[in-house]
């Protein structure tokens, strides 16, 4: 993409509520532009990293088995009269009236929805255990969203959904999502660490929050320090070992500030090793065992003939949010350098334009052509702009690798700079391999 | 996938609403579940189907150089009270409340919100033309839902939007998206063609339908046959050849119901080359120079400085409602066959499964998994029923290919089937060739 026809729109004055870095940077990117209070419009580059957080999401989900489906947007209020939660879930909830005085809303999550599809679909013990995800709009509507992205109405989730036939298998899906979403941030380039939760207006007995460390998080969080040791890769995608990643998790001290009790904090955890910090919550999972089955009238036959509420849990993962709280993990002495897996391009190529020579971007542009062909993403600053400029705004954009066209790039020896590192020179071969591993 | 994991939740009784045949199938193949008037759930089996639409409708715009993003589905009511569209637009636009009392809504197209990005955005005309689109959830809320995925309430749109400095401009703009139209609706698999259209509530001059022929279509057509022998691969993607390309169909006689005169129609086309049947509308394009940008104070400075209303256009396409019209083109004698290109598997393996005998249970998995490392999405139908049921049942679900594995496939001579042809004797290595081509 040469940068002259991309859409990004970049303000300079950043508005006053544009406090924390993530939503001033994707504000003077031109990532994001806000429509109405909490609620944005994604534009290209915004989008582009946004879509690439889902596809891992995505290929996550699918490799535990969960299958995408999708539900809609706007919800009957009948399923959540069933299930008691019309009447709780406060004004945070946008309720409608349709045309013909229908009450509707527009979803804030769908636990009500997902049990309704499940209850006229599945009878019988024989089609468990099921693991079914969707990633779809949602609804809060927040008396004060801030942060941008992250506290905002409208936002993108992925909601997946288990069921089970006894609390004991579905504990194994909660164990096999757990898993998922370790991997899930690891390869977000996230150390998103799970921490005991209270389970809210979801309900259940047994939650967590996986959480990222950053001080303009919102939750507060206590933990031994030790949690950040264990490695989830030492743990493999069978049951055995998920049960052993779980005890080995609950050994260790991290809790979210609702669950949160001194004594206990001080009995469980040395003085050294005690981290009250706060964080960021990316991921949230519950297990909440018959609590929409039961009201909902969701029945299983079991291997007996006898009917018994179908056992779920339910699994989020803020998509939109992990834009914003990507940036305020990598964001650091205004360098913005995105992980490779979600970066918006592979590598930006930025000649330094002389008006009376076109040299350098002639050559810029042979290079931008010969990496397209090896299907690398690439983005080609054409803009006549000096140069000191340009690295100013390229450490915003945050694309992780840059090639320099200046007067150290000569002949096939080329200036590559990693954001953050020093630059080398580099043979144009040597540059596609670099990227392309 | 292996069938008995696939979650297809298979309805036996149809609801007295399902009138046509799309409506019927997406519901007797588990695609679809209603979850309230008008408004849908995408299982799995469907919702594989209109991502690969959607996919193929992107990678079309992407091609012609429009770039993608996301406006929000809910917006502020103040955007369309400037355009002057608020009163006008009547109760199918679901008009909502916020809890501060704000007046809000959920799109149903969104003219006024990309002017309003594009107004705070672009201010030279050194950054047209654009062309920005989104796919993106929409809602109208019809008095009279009916037909499935057809005229439903919240449905899923393609809509891109062009802006040019000039009238001259914005229909060249207007021509690539034309070719660009007919080139997704081909790799879909349909015969969409174009016709001269009103321009109803979006207003301005030019405009055209998008239709295929279907007796269950809602738009009235009035065409000359001729228009179906314009072969639009016979143009190329610049500029001159689409100019041609317009000219050409616009000699030949196609209207929907609004634009029809019998003087015209008489005058213009023989009788015996006059059609008058019945179209599905798969997409809409408009062009409304500065309709909304003049209201909306949206203005660029030309090459002499001088402030200009920037011209626009606007086009659509419906990715939920394809599905339906797809399987509308697609479905007869009870056979539905999807094309290649969107089909939910490449190809089913169907064992004839006996319960004394493992063997061909045990030899589809083989050549199930072989498939798959070739990268070949694959349905393995590992129920025990018997295969007169199992074909009734893959006739419904529409996988263009079948491996039969029973008395007629030994060794490595395998029963192939294409739906709606005679099976034929191959080795799995000519049958991976096939699917591959």
């Amino acid at each position: 993409m040469l940068l002259s026809k991309l859409f990004v729109p970049i303000i300079k004055d950043l508005p006053a509520e544009a406090k924390i870095k993530s939503h001033q940077l994707m504000l003077q990117t031109g990532m994001i532009k806000q429509s109405s209070a909490g609620i944005y419009s994604w534009l290209p580059l915004g989008f582009k990293v946004m879509k690439k957080i889902e596809q891992i999401v995505r290929e996550e989900q699918n490799f535990i088995g969960a299958q995408e489906m999708l539900m809609p947007t706007i919800q009957s209020a009948e399923i959540w009269k069933e299930s008691g939660r019309y009447e709780d879930y406060g004004e945070e909830m946008l309720r409608i009236k349709d045309r013909q005085g229908r009450e509707m809303l527009y979803g804030p999550t769908n636990e009500e929805l997902i049990t309704d599809v499940f209850r006229s679909s599945v009878k019988s013990y024989k089609l468990l255990p099921q693991l079914l995800y969707h990633i779809q709009w949602k609804f809060r509507d927040e008396i004060r969203p801030r942060f941008g992205v992250m506290r905002c109405k409208e936002f993108y989730m992925k909601d997946a959904y288990s069921f089970d036939l006894s609390d004991e298998d579905a504990i194994k899906s909660y164990n096999k999502m757990f898993y998922s979403y370790l991997k899930t941030f690891h390869r977000l380039g996230l150390k998103a660490i799970p921490m005991a939760a209270d389970t809210g207006p979801i309900g259940g007995e047994l939650s967590h929050e996986f959480v990222i460390l950053a001080e303009t998080g919102e939750s507060k969080i206590y933990a031994d320090k030790n949690i950040f040791q264990i490695n989830f890769s030492q743990y493999s995608f069978e049951e055995k070992s998920l049960k052993k990643m779980r005890e080995d998790f609950n050994k260790i001290y991290a809790v979210t500030d609702e669950k949160y009790k001194k004594d206990e904090f001080d009995k469980n955890v040395n003085k050294e090793n005690q981290m009250v910090t706060r964080g960021i919550e990316v991921g949230h999972i519950f297990y909440f065992s018959d609590k929409y089955s039961k009201p909902l009238n969701c029945l299983i036959d079991d291997k007996n003939g006898k009917k018994t509420s179908v056992k779920m849990g339910s699994y989020g993962i803020g998509v939109s949010r992990l834009v914003g709280a990507t940036i305020e993990a990598n964001y650091n002495n205004n360098v913005m350098k995105w992980p490779k897996s979600i970066a918006p391009f592979d590598v930006v190529i930025i000649p330094s334009i002389n008006k009376n020579n076109k040299e350098n971007l002639e050559k810029a542009h042979k290079i931008y052509l010969e990496l397209k062909k090896q299907n690398i993403d690439v983005l080609l600053d054409d803009l006549d702009e000096n140069m000191s400029n340009k690295f100013k705004k390229h450490d915003l954009i945050g694309v992780p690798y840059q090639i320099i066209i200046g007067s150290k790039s000569q002949g096939d020896d080329l200036e590559f700079k990693e954001l953050n590192s020093k630059s080398e020179i580099l043979s144009l071969n040597k540059i596609k391999s670099k990227l392309k591993t």
